[in-house]
């Protein structure tokens, strides 16, 4: 992609390296794939930067994921042996939680969510990551176990220097509102139109 | 995402594991982010699984994709060195070669994505790699420099088990109908918009 022109300079008081750098709350949202894997990138790109990076899945799966976790671990582990790169917390709500509910109630799950986004609350106010990857994050705001409006208050209102991304389908108009970067994934074709499942190494 | 079931079984005279495990033909384009970040995951969940990854990089930046060649080549180094993940191997373009042109003619460029293009058909061949990722690999097809109908061919008659994500805008309808997994991501918002350019850790 080519670097682009900004098709107006906003009256906003900030010189252009400061409006460069400002923090940005980035949502992938969609019926397509990719949004996590994006998010990921993303996560990647600031671990690359030497950036603490914090991951908090709020859907717990055996199987999706593993993939860039295990990545997301490694990089970590190599951070904290050779100083390269940035630290790196991955955090799974509740563990036992997972929002196709195999176990648990539906309340339980409930609360795991909230408990995670109170998490999420604190490390903002502390400053304790520069990235924050919030994966299927959209689906306790659209079920009403954390409330949207609070969320777009929190990011609108966080210290410091703080990248946000949150990913899953159906993501709320007024957190579309309030995010900087917003981009739909849409399914054009998918194997498992032609009656393939998801496999080894693409889909996890 | 939950796992899906299939809206129809083919009768292709496949097992559901021999179609389970069959190798895919990956597209991701559109306007919006997230082409090249998503197709880089997928290498990652590949190194995680042992495979070996080649990268095909068509366009050459300065700072564009800098954090993803780290962390890949920083995970191959990994293998190299621990046996862990999969070996990665990393091919810029002609180096000098640049979509936006920067330096040199047109018919260098278009001389160096053909180059590109022969060797990706010998690795092919030779079953060097378990991943492919052409990036942006779409222009030289829409420019004319490699030939759409070669590519769907070479494709489709690969041997042994092969994954190739394509990314870029604009993909030709041929390749479309021989992908088996296509992504569209589109732009919804983004900080350009708002007078911002990229930024370090997030676009680059």
């Amino acid at each position: 992609m080519p670097q682009g022109v900004p098709v107006h300079v906003p009256a906003d008081g900030l010189t252009t390296r400061q409006r460069r750098n400002r923090a940005l709350v980035v949502v992938h949202t969609g019926a397509g794939k990719g949004k996590s894997t994006a998010a990921f990138g993303l996560a990647l790109r600031g671990w690359n930067q030497g950036w603490a990076v914090g991951v908090f899945q709020f859907v717990k799966s055996a199987k999706w994921k593993v993939g860039e976790e295990s990545v997301l671990r490694t990089l970590g582990r190599l951070h904290a042996e050779t100083g390269e790169g940035g630290p790196v917390t991955w955090h799974k709500m509740g563990e036992g939680w997972s929002w196709i509910q195999r176990e648990g109630t539906q309340e339980d799950h409930a609360e795991a969510a909230r408990q995670g986004w109170e998490q999420i609350k604190r490390d903002l106010a502390a400053e304790t990551y520069r990235v924050y990857v919030l994966d299927e994050f959209t689906y306790p705001m659209k079920w009403g176990w954390v409330d949207v409006d609070e969320v777009v208050a929190v990011l609108r209102d966080r210290p410091g220097s703080q990248h946000v991304v949150i990913t899953g389908r159906d993501a709320d108009p007024r957190l579309i509102e309030a995010a900087d970067l917003v981009t739909e994934m849409t399914k054009i074709k998918h194997p498992m139109d032609a009656g393939q499942k998801g496999q080894r190494g693409i889909e996890w």
